[in-house]
């Protein structure tokens, strides 16, 4: 097969960049045998060109100037890794408008300027391909991208954060506390010094929004996702939860549902969630990511693997490379197309079984006056379990699906009745 | 967007071939709105007209001369739903040559004829997709394909046979013996009258051989396949295998390796396997399938799903007449190309670790005598439980790493010791 040599240009050299140069060079000669595609990486913006990267790339290759790798007529496609809204957006859409494909790791550009990128790449015939952007070197990107056509989607489940399902792995695993597990995942290096943007649900919420977009084929922004974090789980919530044979993991959920007027609706939340110890997603612990599918006819998929790391986020980058390439001389992969304005579910209206923990006094009469609450707001209680505590009690309850709403002014009556002493964790439930 | 009209001619309407039928008249719309191509099947052959369908595709539509929808010029995509070898073979052969894409799920005849018919699809530039013949729903061929070029795989070790899975986690869960859990299959229609193909591994192995061409980009057809089946497996072994935190599953497992000499191999089998009750393929059970994936690069990965069922296979079958079809004016997909010959690994090349299970008097010096007879053979162990059984015991051993010719002359020796009374099962496995 003729080789046809593609010039790849690259903005950013971090962590994912350098793992990609590197990446390509080493296939090289397989990926120009298997596909007739000679990928050479011959430009690379950087924010400092006097730090030796020790990659397989020429140091003439390397500028401070972005633009001007863009604009090179000498680069046929752009791989984005530098991260973070502007200047990336503007990058992006420069390259696209002027014909050139582009593949990008960039959750944050993607969750908040995605509809205009879609809609630039479909308007100028290429490609913008990011399959990195979400759960790393898991191949889920394109077959949520492939299903709008074939497959209506009903619900995705994702553990897309590889830090907080560290966090919750080691408390699970040797009982450490939150706060334990959260200063070893920073000294191993999962989490950042300032962990908030993973702990409390914000980098997960990003990646919520790309699966809702593609699933859905809808208009969802990474404002639109309603979010809890881990840092009120405690070691006692965890134990609880195994007792009823559930795991504790920070689930990414995008479904599309019916509002109480028929109307259809998208919702979309990140939150702790206890899984069912024999569901799929209960065995993706430590670093690990999965999101779990519920297709219409192909029925429940699961896709499991690394969501983070250089290599293996490289990995995922070079697939896309190959496929962006492939398609510049005629046709490219599955459009976006325009995306449809959605009604985000309020979460008031979303509907789940939930897990509480009360502590109320330990005497006669007390579950009954806690039932009728329940009872008084049409929540309905699938199983209770009960244990002393000396003068107090316990009581750890799963109920059936409630709507949030019935489930907030529940809570609210149980805290004014004086036998109720706490009402530790609220955390939701997914079932069968 | 603008559509073109596709017509499709089926080659079979059984199970998945009705269920596709319905599926696209079903999404037919929304395909050609996202697409732009408007899908109709407008031809089926199928081996008796009478029988009424329940499709909606015209009466007229149909025919029992299979030849006659290939060589229609009015027939654009040929999708085989036929199974079996011959004249799928030839049907298939046919419609490529004639420049025809074709989409197929029919595993037999990909693990027995792949390479020529690969070869024939990419000579006259057409597609030959076939997701469908491995897994089901699951989108494991295309992450295959495509990781020729750009992403090296080490290994892959599948669950991909539902009866054998149904029946081995009925054992487990219900301590059902093999035959109670074979005859509720049957009973369920999840195993046939004649359960052999499914039980003895000839299906898994079928699916490990495609799996294997299409991970090592070599020719590997079923008859290269080594394979037990799951009959000889009692609840006590499933016991057993549980106090080690392993569970048993049937596995199609392809690697590629290098023998004493250098040379590359490619081991493929199917066995019976110990998996470590963590690991992500411990979860897969019922009749769900999957396939874990050790990539170079990208790490483990793990694609789990519905691997049987119409409607699901019928699902897989869409996304590649998708495929196939907006390939029809210009490229195609990845190439599967040259496959090239591959040496294939002996058995008794093969390293792994084992479960043995020995049925020993009960008296001093035995377990000293036993061990003696692995230390000989360079096995080594790397746990061990006894259990008294009241003048005989029993011991459970599990190796570390071993080839299967030192663990076979260790059986024979043990075998040929008079404190030995029975060697009962051996399994294979699988650690980190």
């Amino acid at each position: 097969m003729e080789s046809s040599l593609i010039r790849v240009g690259m903005l950013g050299c971090g962590h994912v960049g350098a793992a990609l140069a590197v990446l390509v060079a080493e296939r090289r000669d397989e990926v120009a045998r298997r596909t007739g595609l000679d990928l050479s990486v011959t430009r690379i913006a950087v924010r400092n060109t006097a730090i030796d990267r020790d990659v397989p790339v020429n140091d003439d290759a390397f500028t401070t100037d972005a633009a001007s790798v863009v604009a090179d007529p000498e680069v046929d496609v752009v791989v984005e890794l530098m991260g973070g809204i502007e200047p990336a957006r503007e990058l992006v859409a420069t390259a696209l408008s002027s014909g050139k494909p582009v593949v990008t790791a960039n959750k944050e550009l993607l969750a908040n300027h995605g509809a205009e990128l879609y809609a630039l790449a479909e308007a100028n015939g290429v490609d913008l391909l990011f399959e990195a952007a979400v759960a790393g070197a898991i191949p889920i990107m394109r077959p949520l991208r492939e299903s709008l056509a074939g497959e209506p989607i009903r619900r995705g489940m994702g553990i897309v954060n590889g830090t907080t399902n560290f966090i919750l792995t080691r408390m699970t695993d040797e009982g450490a506390s939150y706060a334990d597990a959260l200063a070893e995942a920073q000294s191993l290096g999962y989490a950042e010094s300032d962990p908030t943007a993973d702990v409390e649900g914000f980098d997960a919420g990003a990646k919520a929004a790309i699966i809702a977009t593609l699933a859905f084929g809808a208009r969802v922004v990474a404002g639109d996702v309603y979010h809890e974090g881990i840092s009120g789980i405690t070691v006692d919530d965890i134990e609880f939860a195994a007792d009823l044979k559930h795991c504790i993991k920070l689930l990414a959920v995008a479904e599309q549902t019916v509002d109480e007027d028929g109307r259809s609706q998208v919702g979309v939340r990140v939150h702790p969630t206890l899984v069912p110890l024999d569901h799929p997603l209960a065995s993706v612990n430590g670093s690990f990511n999965a999101v779990f599918v519920e297709g219409e006819a192909s029925g429940d998929l699961m896709l499991y693997g690394r969501g983070a790391g250089g290599r293996p986020s490289a990995s995922a980058v070079l697939g896309d490379l190959i496929d962006a390439a492939g398609n510049l001389h005629g046709g490219h992969g599955a459009v976006i197309g325009d995306l449809e304005p959605v009604r985000i579910a309020p979460i008031d209206d979303v509907t789940s079984a939930f897990y509480l923990n009360l502590e109320v006094d330990d005497r006669p009469g007390v579950l009954a006056q806690v039932a009728a609450v329940f009872g008084e707001h049409g929540v309905s209680i699938r199983s209770m379990e009960q244990e002393g505590l000396g003068g107090e009690a316990r009581l750890v309850f799963i109920t059936h699906g409630a709507q949030e709403r019935d489930l907030r002014s529940t809570l609210e009556d149980l805290r004014s009745l004086d036998a109720v002493r706490a009402v530790g964790s609220v955390l939701r439930v997914i079932g069968d």
